[in-house]
């Protein structure tokens, strides 16, 4: 099967753009709803950085360095590199006798504007603490410590990386074909849609009160969703997404147009991938899931932004619109 | 006949991404090559500025107001808004005894980063002349002038457009089935991708000695090519392929991922769109069909920045690579 048109523009009454994509939502008693190819292979990139850090919760590692739900939803972001992002991983390094030299994620400006700002016109640099995944990295050193693994822990086959790919090879429930380097450098798994939404699922339906694994997904269902500024940023999609639902669901975004789900009250578990990268309509596309989930309402200003029934331009004149494709969510 | 995929994105040796689009290559004896849909209906967006500025030439607007080449070349521009565009769009309108205030094409923040930085870090604001398409307007506002039109001038039925759409539908040979408001207010007009390579080539084969439109045309394409980084901006795909080319064809972007390229040597046109509005998928195909067309190696570096046969990360590690899907160029 291939990828189904998901997301279209249109502009003066005429289509102009269109993104295609695979959409799984997974239920307790499977598959609920498919757009496009269920078993579309996937690089779910920062989408799972929750299952990413399944083994430092589950191994006792964050217990032991006393981690916060504040840190765990650092540990699951994509991070805009605010202050407050900055300053949670600079303190959470030194708790750990580490510092940001230790972190092996690398440099990029940060998309919050205001610390882009102060270090553009300050011609200051950026360092590895604003990189958008610099609090995965810090969950990757905690780990790392509590096992005593050597410091280069991003390697495929350090301690650090082989617990992550057998946690997620667990949960999605496949023996990934594929692996990358990320962004960040750490690995990247692949999976399917479906596995990615049927670990997903699980990460909804994990019991607080169950094995050290249900109980690890549950915490970091739960830091995502109590968190939302931490696990992404201001004006950012997944941080007014999960703010707007108030606590009911984790979102998690991923580089090249992937978007992940996670409903506890409904045990629903939700992944996308829309085939050309497209991060508008990944979040147009999640926008109209969580809708037809009942958590957002259409005209929810969080919904709104990513799926705008009125495209206006620079001299505020109407131009378009975006509309969800025929058959789609 | 439906989209064909143009530009792939692959990761640790999986298919990460891919781009779907449709291409013409339109010759002396019509269409040469062609992928996906010709007759596929597009907004051309920018690409087509040089049409727009068709009636502005012929018409002996251009020449009744002195405009020189560096003129016409911003009048064809989507401008980065650097010193250099604002300060030439400005001057031209104090020619023309108007100023930035008659100007209808919106106000956003320029794309040249040490414009956007004096800006940012001095809190001020941009005005309508950092607008990428403030040549344009000035050329609809020198044309105006020239024939007494009123001063909403992007307005459907004014003189200005009602002269823009005439020309445009006879250099495409289509009746356009569509118009929109563009970015910058002004009607944009409706073709077949097919169409807008015809365009193209006629623009190509234009003899600067033959009537007033090919001359008009053969004036605006030498402008464009001589002219690379007020068509657009440092470090930008049309100022760094056109420079590459060493004036050998003019190239032009348009929103959501519209290209185009006149090669007035070989008397071709070429226009493509990739569907998705993905601007590195157009970039990255426009720069394969010139390598194509002999124009550019495919170790230039202008070519290589589009469609990198190596991409690293933060850190420098490798981690993929652009490729040509099969069957592209």
């Amino acid at each position: 099967m291939s990828a189904m048109p998901m997301i279209e523009l249109w502009r003066g009454g005429m289509l102009e753009s269109v993104h295609a994509g695979h959409a799984v939502i997974w239920g307790p008693g499977g598959i609920e709803a498919a757009w496009g190819d269920p078993e579309a292979v996937i690089f779910p990139r920062s989408s799972c950085k929750m299952m990413q850090a399944l083994p430092l919760v589950e191994s006792g590692a964050a217990a032991a360095a006393g981690l916060s739900d504040r840190q765990l939803a650092l540990a699951c972001a994509s991070h805009s590199g605010g202050a407050a992002h900055v300053s949670g991983v600079a303190s959470w390094l030194s708790d750990l006798g580490l510092a940001e030299g230790d972190l092996r994620c690398g440099i990029h400006m940060p998309w919050d504007k205001d610390e882009n700002k102060r270090l553009t016109c300050s011609e200051a640099a950026p360092c590895q603490l604003h990189n958008n995944c610099s609090g995965k990295h810090a969950g990757f050193l905690t780990l790392n410590r509590h096992i005593g693994g050597g410091s280069e822990y991003v390697e495929l086959d350090h301690p650090v990386q082989r617990a992550v790919k057998a946690a997620f090879e667990e949960v999605v429930q496949e023996t990934s074909p594929h692996w990358g380097i990320d962004g960040c450098s750490a690995p990247n798994f692949a999976c399917s849609v479906a596995g990615l939404a049927r670990a997903m699922q699980f990460f909804a339906a994990a019991n607080p009160e169950g094995s050290a694994r249900e109980a690890a997904a549950a915490r970091l269902t739960r830091a995502m969703a109590a968190f939302p500024e931490l696990v992404a940023g201001k004006g950012r999609a997944c941080t007014e997404l999960m703010a707007a639902c108030k606590g009911r669901a984790a979102v998690k975004t991923g580089a090249e147009a992937v978007f992940i789900a996670i409903i506890p009250e409904q045990k629903r578990g939700i992944a996308l991938k829309i085939v050309d990268g497209g991060t508008r309509a990944s979040e147009a596309a999640i926008a109209a899931l969580l809708v037809r989930c009942g958590l957002l309402e259409r005209a929810d200003p969080a919904v709104e932004k990513r799926l705008p029934s009125v495209q206006k331009n620079w001299r505020g004149l109407v131009t378009g619109e975006m509309r969800l494709a025929p058959g789609f969510a």
